[in-house]
């Protein structure tokens, strides 16, 4: 029998001893024993429920005890979960955590810790949720050059852009009721202003360059400012409005972003609706592969650091290699990549100077929208964009993918 | 450094050398060393090939050099393959295959000897050519009950699917010109019989209950019998044709199943077109997840095989624990499990009469297509089905997936 710690008995932490318990059996066959919830880090008491003998206030409780062998941290943000885990993984105890955040900002010096003390810090869900990608990329993908990934990596805001193309809604309409459906937090910011789906294509560039990617330098757009006008266009063009967070290889450097995007039918994450995930992931001799599946949500994202708590089970005082260092890798400069974009003008810009100035682009007419209308160019640099448009007002701007 | 041997200078061998050459700096630093091909086992000459100089027509000459540490299997067949694999085992060589036939019919005691000889025996290739799905299975959904495994399998019938459903064209025609492109082999049978995806669904069936699922014992149909007709009947009702491989727990067993079905466009693998491959996962606590990419084709494939390199070099003297026990696993008849059906009669037969045989049945006209009617069925027992088409003279029938 192997003893466990869980810190922060929220919803994912209550996820994972609610797996743990339901396919007790069938864990303890993988991992070679039986998996035992000791202690649970929380600040509230939980009376009368089943885990209230468990709960402890004290992280040196956990610490301490020299019977717990793995703690599993559900507590999110970086204080205290980074001194807690950090002091974990430093008295020998190997890590499995959710916690998109943590993994960010520190997961070079954690993996690293681990590597020294021969234990492990695995962070399976903090991308993805129960989609397995994380140990695919580490020990499944490694016979390519990864030379990109995109991803609809965010749930919220995948719901809230599925929502308002079904119903032709706005932002904030369907942010309210994602909001009452328990879709989206209280504060969303995270959520809606893609800081999330950053924080997640920095872990996932991290690990195809082996080094640090700041999330800090990532180019990031949320959806605050897609309305049912833009979506009204993406629908009369054949396409969506995703998210994307994308991570492209230049020579030996990458661009990274995240933001809006149009996309055709033809894209493999055209499908990928709802709360659902879905990773693409091209490398230069497998081609292109799909990951898909529910990206958050108690069961799948416990289903994940689950699965992180076998492995380290199986491998207790072996360290399973990540390549990640905490060499700083230098981003480029979005600015000069690529790409098509489609944009809205107000009806009185002059249609003779957007096609003098945006040679072979084509012009969009809506019914219903005769105070405007929209443009979509031919592929240029970001920064070619912003010159040519200096001169013209923006209603709002969403890039092209094809 | 490490030496390697790779028996069979085919089409996956001569691309795993390629993957070797083309990645050799990135797969050095995630294997930890240099990769070396030092022999290669074929009955050719090569004559001018770089490859030439390594070229060795007796396996011995690799099973009795001590300095090759990793063997490579990607000849085909049971015979000699059988026979080498086990013989590099038990001279402590770890091996990678992406032979589906060897591992169909051998896994459990080549993972078996592995165990014994602290060596690995991975075969990643052999379901799914690229995409990743052995090592998700086996180290990544750790934490759940997996009730259902369905999976376009076979990218040569599904290459012959989609483009008689482009094109309208009948399956002779189709499959001469797959034959013609290379997409099928000149005796197609084990591809258009759906052998090949039985294999592999044996595989999957085999790795998700830690038992030996024998091939043998999985019902099959193939796709010979799909005709231009069922494509439109098909496309009338906005559905697909594919062919599925489908594992399905019941109770303690699963049912196993081959056969195309007609599925529609909310279903996750309705979009996988041509040569791709989509495997889809339900577990109990993961949900729905859904894996996609190539898979079969020369580098995809040797991607997998050469990922499985670098695992076996990073755990060298380390057996990396697969559940596969050789212990027989009975499956469910699938005579007992329900689903709707579709199928064709003539015209003359009673529509009154098969609505009460078949109550609650849908039947469908075609325009053009007016000496038949095409009928689905409410949801029934492949047992019930049979005894209620036993008085119709049915032309062909294909179940329904919703």
């Amino acid at each position: 029998m192997i003893n466990i710690a869980i810190l922060g008995y929220g919803t994912i932490g209550s996820g994972v001893a609610e797996v743990l318990n339901t396919n007790k059996d069938s864990i303890a066959a993988r991992a070679g024993q039986e998996v035992n919830v000791k202690h649970v880090l929380d600040l509230r008491e939980f009376l009368g429920d089943p885990i209230q003998d468990k709960i402890v206030h004290d992280i040196n409780v956990i610490l301490d005890d020299p019977e717990i062998d793995v703690v599993v941290e559900t507590m999110g943000g970086t204080t205290p979960a980074y001194e807690y885990v950090k002091s974990a993984l430093l008295k020998g105890k190997s890590v499995a955590t959710s916690n998109k955040n943590l993994v960010a900002a520190h997961g070079a010096e954690l993996i690293e810790i681990a590597k020294k003390n021969n234990i492990n810090f695995l962070f399976e869900a903090s991308v993805g949720g129960g989609i397995p990608i994380i140990r695919p990329l580490n020990s499944s993908l490694t016979a390519d050059e990864i030379e990109e990934i995109t991803g609809i990596l965010n749930g919220t805001t995948n719901y809230i852009l599925s929502k308002m193309t079904k119903d032709g809604s706005e932002f904030e309409d369907v942010l309210k009721e994602a909001q009452e459906k328990g879709y989206a937090e209280r504060d969303p910011k995270a959520d809606v202003e893609g800081l999330d789906a950053g924080r997640k294509i920095a872990i996932l560039t991290s690990l195809v360059c082996g080094q640090q990617v700041d999330f800090e330098e990532i180019y990031i757009e949320g959806i605050t400012k897609i309305t049912a006008k833009d979506i009204k266009y993406a629908k009369a063009l054949s396409r969506a409005i995703k998210l994307f967070a994308t991570s492209k290889k230049h020579g030996d450097s990458f661009y990274v972003m995240v933001a809006p995007v149009m996309i055709s039918p033809e894209h493999p994450l055209y499908s990928v609706n709802d709360v659902f995930n879905g990773i693409f992931v091209h490398g230069n001799v497998l081609g292109d592969a799909m990951f898909y599946g529910s990206g958050a949500g108690k069961l799948p994202t416990a289903s994940a650091v689950v699965a992180d708590v076998v492995d380290i089970i199986k491998h207790l005082h072996k360290n399973i290699f990540i390549d990640w260092s905490s060499t700083k890798k230098e981003l480029i400069d979005i600015s000069n990549t690529s790409k098509r974009f489609f944009f809205r003008v107000h009806k009185d810009t002059s249609r003779d100077e957007i096609l003098k100035v945006f040679e072979g682009a084509q012009i969009i007419d809506l019914e219903g929208l005769s105070d405007e209308y929209g443009v979509i160019t031919q592929s240029m640099t970001e920064k070619e964009y912003n010159e040519k448009t200096s001169n013209f007002d923006v209603i709002n701007m969403i890039r092209v993918e094809d």
